[in-house]
């Protein structure tokens, strides 16, 4: 079957197809997202690309206008590959209508290029780096031997002092260096302790440099697949201006044993647990690898890195770490720093050659992918004081700037990913992501993800729900459903009080989709426990939240939230939209730009060692702070003014419309 | 069984045997050399020891006076034990009678006290040792990870910065400090990037910390398992005032692929032959630690420490390095300096904590064992000009002092190890290894090792009998017979002439034992080389043998070597005999001292960048320089005039004799 090799723009991620694939299907296998709410039937239009370069077939479609057609465009679901491509993504299929409307709203988005500039100052100029060297063969009045006159060499060519080398690299350097005719490229690690060798290669691959980056997260496992390579000395691959040649995900396998991180240390001490969860989260990351290898077809001896980020328990599952202790009083992990353990003695299937970084660690609810995020968000350069929030399984908070950071992790609990709400699902085809109630007929408007029939509330549609059943006086500032509205959406259930988001002959599980007074409650819980988390750590430093310069979300939920309804409910604070920025995954973030820098791996070092941890739970101050949050949008009405406005209008306007 | 531990004085070595068993076998099993000619039917008396303490059964024996019996004398081949013993072996007992010869002689041998005195200033302060400490337990006011909270320990009782940690400690870490109640035991290493955390063991074990050197020879391996502990601290393991707890020897098994290291690097390069050679050696020292914890009673997880110093080619084999280049011009090794590797990656069977250090090598022809050698003999500490030479199955020779050092190895060839000789033989039982010829009759004396039938000649036999034969004037200066002698002892055999030392009805082989004049000159070209190479070195600096302040002779061999034979043959040079020093094992001096003290194994480090190697095979002088000591002694009599006095005098003698 002859091939084609499509490279999707602007990410640059490219995929080998069989010939005649269609091209939607072909960029849902490159992890590329591009809407298409009909299920590629043709009939919705979303998915428009253009064809830059190469052959296709696609009929002529009513939803694609003849000027555009003219112009290369293509509705990719019905679109199939002659030839190598190189496909565009317009910026209205690239993302959900949704996250552009924010952006409209003046939602601080950025493109994947402007994200790796949040940090300045930096180059590429790896940690984990290559050197060709043409050594003068021995002779008997230079009979040096193999090593040193490696060694030697690198020095006199390069200036690089005090390299040691790992042994393997001695195992197979006499026959190496004698077989490339004395021509040869190394690979060095900086380590704490200066250079270390870690390989050898024929011939000159100075510009064959590559690295996997891997965000470990409780639920999602995210891994890139990174160009290590300076431009101007080695071009772009395949012309491109990219650094990330391939993007891969997959849920992380541990989700059987649990779904956060104390039912996994809980399974961990059961006999074989821990051995058993380290093995299904490796297998996780290598079938990342596979699919990051397949799709960017780097070779597998060519990748030099592996940079891991997660968070403390993750870490020690990933490491076969026993993680008993993280979650007993008094809270406390093995270490924080480890040191780079080779990837084979980890079973992760990469050359045997790859040092593993490992993110350090702060606490044991503060783990490297929150120092990941503090390093890619650029917060340690700056002056400007800000709060950091990764809102995933757990929420984590950073506080800081250049000088200084304080952290806490409010054990939020993942009603986000909807676990403890009766309807709950992670953000899966179906999920509900948005909502709006209609004020007059309390009757909602669902938008599910992939626009199928709903089979759960996410986290998105969950604030969505909570903030318009607020609004809409449905429910009160305690999350309470008032008892007198005229509408078979709200009822009495099994568990208390509930609005029915859609009828079971809407759903595609045939039940009502309801949410509950309970789940309303259990996210009051964890809006309150994250906007407490905040409170305590501007006060611990005698600042409050009008003193904040910026406030940066990451976690891939941060990205999609509906940022006016999150400030609605109190789970952020009222702040200008413009002090908001969403990054995105930060912990994958950082990781790639430690990848890319020696500098920024330093600085890693440096920021988990400056960042002081508060642990909540011990703290006097917090539980007053959470209580007082655990009401819509808080007690402090003073806090949210824009809301207490917007509120007391629609009240007003309700009265109006009711007399 | 009822066990009982015997003591062995004065070496100190201890092993356990069942009741009743025989003293003298107890002394074999345990390594100790004890007389006994008459292979123990108590005729020969000659292996006397005393019995200090304990309780025996021990018929009396003519051959051992009453009023030595009343003070607890004994024959060890008829006596047996009854209780725990203290058996201290006297000086008579101990070594053979020729040696004790050579001591009255004025030879210098050294008591194993003395000899790790050569070199001074060091103290017991090894590279690997233990440290105590009680860490405070954690709480929520102090939730310092584990790992950090045990480095900050070690640094605040004793002031120990920058330690790195091995992995595999991070794996047990947190579990172990909690069983221990937070006391525990620490090994650190030093490395050459400051200390490295190896192991963590509860409770309070700093004075358990052992080491095992290993001197890897091409014949010959030797171990020794040292008590690291300062006695002042933690007392004389059982009450005795040496280091040395056990000691064993084993051929190395790679005999079998070949005798030199030449014929081994052929078989290596054969279809999994390296393997082959490295799975034999590694399960010849694996042996050897066996006996080592067997007799010293130690337990294998309280060996912190393997030592390893070798030649450069049986180094290669050991790591499984090739040594395809060894042997091939010019010469090159792989690498001088080997990083630390674990011992159970190399399969050696010891705790996985445990770093094996390996000396490093100057050269393919000069290797750890000389860089040993060279340490032990405190050479580089000293000013007097030093010669030090290690006769083995190469010959290896060095010349300087603190200052300077040069080398060069003299492929001597492994006469000496019984190669290249028609009956030679290592040695073994019944090898000759004292030879006199009377001048008269011609007929020979021999004494064999283990006093049994002559079955070969061994290197100090050769050495005696050409010293003899030349005395006699039975061979001339170029090593050819004399063909007017009144014997049958000299006749034409299938080689040409020979000279019969034992009659096939005297010998264990029911053959003739000859040496023949093809012997005779492979040991004059083995002589030549060796005096050659030492020629060479004092010209390279403009010195000569006057300008010598000492001749250190290392090698099992060199310890048994008559000294005035080896001047008279001309392979060792005309010297004061006090100039002359025997260190026996040199390898493993230097290897017991850098086991002891973390300064020897910086000067280790230096000594090997500080020699000089001198390829003798691209040295134009040493040709010539070979040729004149192709020659009893020499061609230049002057070098010799003692011996020439000697010949002068002797032919005087004879022919007054024969007028």
């Amino acid at each position: 079957m002859p091939k084609c090799a499509i490279t999707f723009q602007p990410s640059g991620r490219k995929i080998e197809v069989d010939r005649d694939e269609n091209i939607l299907e072909a960029a849902i296998a490159a992890g590329i997202h591009v809407n298409a709410s009909c299920g590629g039937s043709g009939t919705c239009g979303k998915c428009k690309v253009k064809i830059v370069r190469g052959k296709t077939r696609s009929p002529q479609n009513p939803k694609l206008p003849k000027r555009e057609f003219d112009r290369r465009y293509r509705l990719a679901c019905i679109t199939s590959c002659l030839s190598d491509l190189e496909v565009e993504i317009p910026i209205e299929s690239q993302v959900d209508p949704s996250v552009l409307r924010l952006k409209r709203e003046g939602r601080n988005l950025l493109s994947p290029r402007d994200i790796d500039q949040l940090v300045e100052g930096w180059e590429i100029d790896p940690a984990v780096f290559k050197r060709y060297v043409e050594l003068n063969p021995p002779s008997l009045d230079d009979n040096v031997s193999d090593l040193p006159r490696l060694i030697n060499a690198l020095y006199k060519k390069y200036g690089i002092r005090g390299i040691s080398t790992d042994f393997r690299v001695i195992m197979k350097l006499s026959r190496l260096l004698r077989e490339a005719d004395w021509k040869v490229t190394v690979t060095l690690v900086l380590t704490r302790k200066g250079y270390k060798l870690i390989n050898v290669e024929p011939r000159n691959m100075v510009c064959e440099n590559y690295s996997i980056v891997i965000d470990l997260g409780t639920t999602t496992v995210f891994g890139q697949l990174l160009n290590l390579n300076k431009a101007e000395v080695c071009g772009f691959p395949d012309g491109m201006g990219t650094f990330t040649l391939a993007e891969a995900s997959d849920y992380n396998a541990q989700i059987s044993y649990g779904e956060d991180v104390i039912s996994r240390i809980v399974y961990s001490q059961r006999r074989g647990g821990l051995k058993k969860l380290q093995e299904v989260i490796i297998s996780t990351i290598n079938g990342i690898i596979e699919n990051l290898l397949q799709m960017s077809g780097i070779r597998r001896d060519l990748i030099s890195h592996l940079v891991i980020a997660g968070n403390t328990t993750m870490t020690h599952l990933f490491l076969g770490l026993d993680p008993k202790y993280i979650r007993e009083d008094p809270y406390v992990p093995t270490a924080n720093f480890i040191p780079p353990v080779r990837a084979v003695h980890l079973r992760v299937n990469l050359g045997d050659h790859v040092h593993t970084y490992i993110f350090p660690m702060v606490a044991s609810y503060m783990g490297g992918d929150i120092v990941s995020g503090i390093l890619g968000s650029g917060i340690f350069q700056r002056e400007a004081l800000t709060l950091y929030m990764d809102i995933g399984t757990n929420g984590e908070i950073v506080l800081g700037n250049k000088d200084w950071l304080i952290s806490a992790s409010c054990s939020a609990g993942p009603a986000f990913e909807g676990a403890g709400i009766k309807f709950g699902t992670r953000a899966t085809r179906g999920a509900v992501e948005r909502v709006n109630i209609n004020p007059r007929t309390l009757e909602p408007m669902l938008l599910t993800i992939g626009r199928a029939k709903p089979i759960g509330i996410c986290g998105t549609g969950l604030i969505d729900t909570v903030a318009e059943l607020f609004q809409g006086g449905i429910i009160d500032q305690n999350g309470k459903f008032s008892r007198e509205l005229d509408t078979d959406r709200v009822r009495e259930g099994d568990d208390g009080y509930e609005y029915v988001l859609a009828w079971k002959e809407e759903t595609g599980i045939k039940e009502d989709i309801v949410l509950t007074e309970i789940d309303i409650e259990n996210l009051i819980r964890t809006k309150a426990a994250i906007y407490a988390g905040c409170k305590i750590l501007l006060d611990s430093v005698g600042l409050g939240f009008q003193d904040v310069d910026q406030f940066i979300i990451a976690g891939g939920f941060g990205h999609y939230i509906d940022l006016d309804k999150a400030i609605f409910i109190g789970l952020l604070p009222e702040m200008e939209t413009r002090k908001y920025l969403f990054v995105g995954n930060g912990s994958l973030l950082g990781a790639r730009l430690l990848s890319f820098s020696k500098d920024l791996l330093r600085e890693t070092e440096r920021i988990a060692h400056m960042m002081t941890n508060l642990e909540l739970s011990n703290n006097p101050s917090f539980m007053s702070e959470f209580v007082a949050a655990m009401f819509l949008p808080h007690t402090d009405a003073s806090a949210f003014p824009g809301v207490s406005g917007r509120l007391h209008e629609y009240q007003k306007a309700k009265a109006a419309y009711a007399s």
